[in-house]
């Protein structure tokens, strides 16, 4: 941590130098980034554009002194793109705006950086402008343009009563490492391996604009607050139920292999946040077409779109509850989970 | 203020309700709003996007015992337009991330979104997204999309030694009426006439879209934290200097009639924030043909760009000196205006 304080033209001009190997060539549709009043660019004339954005706040979306700051970097701009990913498009560009206490515009910013401008290459998403200021608290906001085929968009909206519903992945990982960080209470590595779900999660972007572009998928969004909450607004959005089964989501065999409870393992994958796998919903014709893996990713089926209003789960003993939202809700105040 | 807390479904539900009149018709481009993973719109063929961002946080852009929620909506939105106007561009829409404590999802949330729907429907730029969350401190960051013809926005990069340098309106109302605020220390009424150009500053849109159409101006910028701290910037990005007549600097007529002491109106004028006028450059041959208003506000010669790299201010005995930027820096702490 340096004990220098930064000017804005100083903090403005480590985000310049951490990010100039990227070239403006790294998107045609980027004409000018960062130096000026705003950015400038030219969209593809029969795409539309798709525009997101995303706060990540210390002590709400992660933990100063626990998180590495290379994974805040990469994770603020991965949680933005999986929005994109969940409409079927391709990440155009970003904007950061960024407020940080003067004590972490030394090491914690350089490692902050690094984490974002690996996730901006990685993604091909790079950055075109923002906002810094100082501020005694680190907060972020991530603004992404993407662009997909005009008519392409993949929207909650579209189920339809007997869509059979997905997901991609495995659900409830990231949510069982937060717990592991947080019971741990030290600094975690940066590239932990065994975090490394919770600490770098990856947009589904090439099935998310594979599901668009062959107009497979009638419905999408990603699942960032947990199933139990994010399902529900799918639901909303088109004017349907679902009936789910519990034994059908898919769990991974890491969580499996720890966590023993099976009760505690669904409550994970139902409500768990931070996954970024997709949720959509497919034609049962369709559907008989689909592989079980797209490039290696589970698909799994997990229920069906119904007429009614209700969210419905069915347990391994046949049994039919309501499915009650007990994901992430900041205004609720303290997660409702076990 | 509401003792209840709002859940984010229904702070979401808030900010719909507000918006529900501007009708997705208020911007052809924009083709999905508020409600699904991310927004999505058409752009012009043949234009140019524009994207910036601006935070407005509490205790460094508002006050929240002080300012008015009705100006803090008004304004978080017209700062980020501002910049879409110094690019000679028309806003598109925008984008909406807001952190409120549980005590401010009540009133004050009203009153904020009463200003910021008013300050959309002036600006023709309609709420397209964005994200909530709750904290204990007011947070805002705005997102705005604009558009221009192809190749015809104004960058601060274009300036040429020769060019005159010229600022629309007056400078120095806004900071001065901050200061008046400041020292009241009592809460103010919105829509207050006296603080207006503090509270509700108007994005020159109309200029900058002539000055850009027309290819009037080589180089353009907002003075946002001051023609101190800006001019530099714009110098800087064109690879030029500036030599600037303080006898020149258009004053208010409240300023001059309430500042006794000219030096004082000056230090205003040159180091004030928050004013949103336009700054641009123009070649003496355009500068001729150039009416001293555009639709009545005043456009006004202050200097001229030179081929050295200083920034000079030439007083009004003729005595040269170096302009040190004295706006605002948010990293360089307290401002040090006198």
């Amino acid at each position: 941590m340096s004990a220098k304080t930064l000017t804005e033209n100083e903090v403005l001009q480590k985000i310049e130098r951490a990010f100039r190997r990227q070239g403006i060539g790294a998107a045609k549709a980027l004409k000018l980034s960062i130096g000026d009043d705003a950015a400038l660019l030219r969209q593809h004339a029969k795409h539309e554009e798709i525009l997101t954005c995303d706060w990540s706040l210390e002590g709400t979306h992660f933990l100063r002194d626990q998180h590495p700051a290379d994974s805040v970097g990469w994770k603020c701009l991965a949680r933005a793109v999986s929005d994109i990913a969940a409409m079927g498009g391709q990440p155009t560009c970003f904007l950061l705006s960024l407020a940080l206490p003067a004590s972490h515009t030394g090491r914690w910013f350089e490692e902050f950086l690094g984490g974002l401008v690996r996730a901006s290459r990685t993604l091909r998403c790079p950055l075109a402008g923002g906002d810094t200021t100082k501020r005694n608290e680190i907060l972020i906001n991530i603004m992404v343009a993407g662009s997909v085929p005009a008519g392409r968009a993949v929207l909650r909206s579209g189920a339809k009563p007997g869509d059979l519903i997905f997901v991609s992945g495995v659900l409830g990982e990231a949510e069982y490492e937060l717990h592991k960080l947080r019971a741990s209470k030290a600094q975690i590595a940066p590239k932990s391996i065994e975090l490394r779900r919770h600490l770098y999660p990856e947009p589904r972007l090439a099935l998310g604009q594979w599901l668009a572009e062959k107009q497979i998928a009638n419905a999408m969004m990603d699942l960032s607050d947990g199933l139990s909450s994010d399902l529900p607004r799918l639901c909303a959005a088109s004017g349907v139920g679902a009936r789910i089964m519990a034994a059908k989501i898919p769990i991974h065999g890491n969580t499996r292999a720890l966590v023993k409870r099976r009760n505690e393992r669904l409550q994970l994958a139902l409500h768990g946040g931070d996954d970024y796998e997709l949720l959509f919903t497919i034609s049962p014709a369709k559907a008989k077409r689909l592989a079980s893996k797209f490039r290696g990713l589970p698909l799994t089926c997990i229920g069906e779109i119904t007429g009614s209003r209700n969210i419905l789960l069915i347990d391994e003993t046949g049994r039919e509850t309501r499915l009650a939202a007990a994901g992430w809700d900041p205004f609720r105040g303290a997660s409702q989970k076990r």
